[in-house]
């Protein structure tokens, strides 16, 4: 608990009924590479091509030489391809680069306790050079640190490690996991399912440190490693996010049949912003394949829905909008998930969630969870 | 209509409430690919090493140079490795091949009106080959059509075609596709969406006969050209089992924001045996994200839940168990599906679903549309 937490009583819009709110994803951003800098040696730079190291060739807008960040091939097609309009600062700067235009737009407004930060473009995690990658991550960790977490008590941030590389991930996560404010392990999906071997030196530090894996579209459609959508390509942004659930599912049966959470059994795995309304439906058909087929995994010793309960927890983001509202909390009910799902605005996206219209006909006791006891339970808050 | 109908006023276990059921998955067996020799010519005997082409070099126990018909490299570990026990024949053979044996136990027992049987065992449809699948088809569609459907009008089918050749399925679909209890064609899942352009040819060929496209678990997990699971491959049968349902969901993310059910407004495409609780979750997901971004996809020009509505059917098998069971009729009243649901048994597998346990509680007019009414209206029966 941290001490400016006291001096929030004042509730505002949209939290009216609590005073106490964790965002589990919110979403900082670099203007320029070049801000990196300062928390790169130089043989990065040089790789990177910034610093002294941009334009080294003496041609004019050699664009195309300029190093890109991996991204998603499937691009929204809105104004700011996926920002929320009403989040550019005054400075007319990219949203969520503003620090000041962020505390005041979101924190203040909201009346946020605390804010998760997940990194908030493009990722390396899928990137064919994983210790080009690794670096990069490590740069892009102390920058979040020194510029962003220590200047506020509000801000806490997941580290940025690579999920093709566990000795490298290890190795940033022994670096930065301890440090005040560090409070989860942004992993990302790639196409080795999360229940592999591959993963487990990960997990076993994950929970020796008590920090939760984070997992955030990003990596998916964006480079060779990126994990598949199911069948294959989607033809739009529309049709890829939409299908952005179905990772989080698989993963969701993967994680449980290998047994991870038997091996790993303090271990949170976090999915945020792949919506929740699934959930029934997957706890269901596992428990009844596992009624049936339990000889096969015999390493998996409760029913699947219990590991999912215990161990996975849910950004609430993007909420799915059923026909009548009320329907939401049904789901809710059927999978017996009020203790999993963790209130993100993924602010400055443009499929954030309104936290005064989504969660409009939510009994008091369930906002609570969702909106404070929940998150600060899994980050440890 | 059929004329055995009128026959058929006794109820038994199981339907007591109704003297109308159609089974839209029922699965007729094959002992030795021998049988299908009567309906090969010499050419496509001598590739599969059939009838006078077997042992053709007079090694005893040549086993290893047999033909194999492509199955799903995840292989359930119960005694008949997916097949009940109790529907073995006195014969002793393979369930499902016994056809008089199958009347009793299955279609008598549980007063099946008609029952629509779909091939029971491998597919060629994920083979490298696709000529040779292709007439592999052509001998089965003869077989099961002569061997089965003339000889009991209860009995219908759906008609194997490669989906890796559109011209070559649209020639199996002129050949067959009017015959007399013909009712769908079986396309299977690869690893193209069934959104994209390449299968639009069947699509006006099925929407002119009139019959609607039936996707079955098979080919995933089969071949060269099988859909993924999303993210990566399973490690287990369990594991795979559970993640076949985002196949379908997947595949109903391409046709709607491809805008396939613009294009072929009377095409049915009706999806066996992938359960269907995750139905509100992704109607509701899609619905969302077409509100924000139909610019994309202008050719989207209803929400898309109405298209899922229209245009898409699903098999109840396997039916998910809910922690509460009349939980199910609330997901199906939430996705406003009851006009979309075909009862299926899936005999003889293992996973079929007991008739009078899973709709127990469904009222009686939801139970007449879901055993009944729902079928006859895609299956023009």
């Amino acid at each position: 608990m941290e001490c400016q937490l006291e001096e929030k009583k004042v509730s505002k819009v949209g939290t009216k009924e609590t005073s106490l709110l964790i965002d589990s994803d919110v979403h900082p951003y670099i203007v320029s590479l070049n801000e990196l800098v300062p928390y790169m040696d130089e043989s990065l730079q040089r790789r990177m091509r910034l610093g002294r190291f941009q334009q080294s060739h003496n041609v004019k807008n050699n664009y195309y030489r300029e190093f890109k960040i991996p991204s998603s091939h499937y691009e929204n097609i809105g104004p700011l391809q996926g920002m929320r309009l009403d989040a550019v600062p005054p400075s007319g700067n990219l949203p969520g680069s503003d620090q000041e235009y962020l505390r005041s737009d979101l924190l203040d407004r909201t009346n946020t306790t605390f804010a998760i930060l997940n990194a908030g473009h493009g990722t390396m995690s899928a990137h064919h050079n994983v210790d080009l990658a690794a670096e990069y991550n490590s740069a892009y960790n102390d920058w979040l640190y020194h510029e962003w977490i220590i200047k506020d008590k509000r801000f806490k941030m997941t580290i940025l490690v690579t999920p093709l590389d566990p000795n490298l991930a290890i190795k940033e996560i022994e670096r930065v996991g301890k440090r005040e404010g560090c409070v989860g392990i942004n992993l990302q999906n790639i196409n080795i399912p999360l229940g592999k071997r591959h993963f487990y030196p990960i997990y076993e530090i994950a929970e020796k440190y008590n920090l939760p894996i984070v997992l955030h579209p990003d990596a998916e459609g964006s480079g060779e490693y990126s994990p598949s959508q199911a069948v294959g390509p989607a033809s739009t942004y529309i049709e890829w996010h939409s299908s952005l659930s179905l990772v989080a599912q698989r993963q969701i049966m993967s994680l449980v049949f290998e047994g991870v959470f038997e091996r790993f059994p303090k271990l949170k795995v976090v999915f945020i912003e792949y919506g929740f309304s699934w959930l029934p439906s997957v706890m269901w058909r596992m428990d009844k394949n596992w009624k049936g087929l339990r000889e096969e995994v015999p390493w998996v010793k409760k029913l699947p829905s219990e590991y999912v309960r215990n161990n996975i927890r849910l950004g609430t983001q993007p909420s799915e909008e059923p026909f009548h509202p009320k329907d939401l909390i049904e789901i809710i009910r059927m999978a017996k998930a009020e203790d999993m799902l963790l209130y993100s605005s993924d602010y400055p996206h443009w499929d954030g969630d309104p936290i005064d219209k989504v969660f409009k006909h939510f009994p008091q006791d369930m906002k609570n969870k969702i909106f404070y006891q929940n998150a600060k339970d899994t980050f440890h808050l």
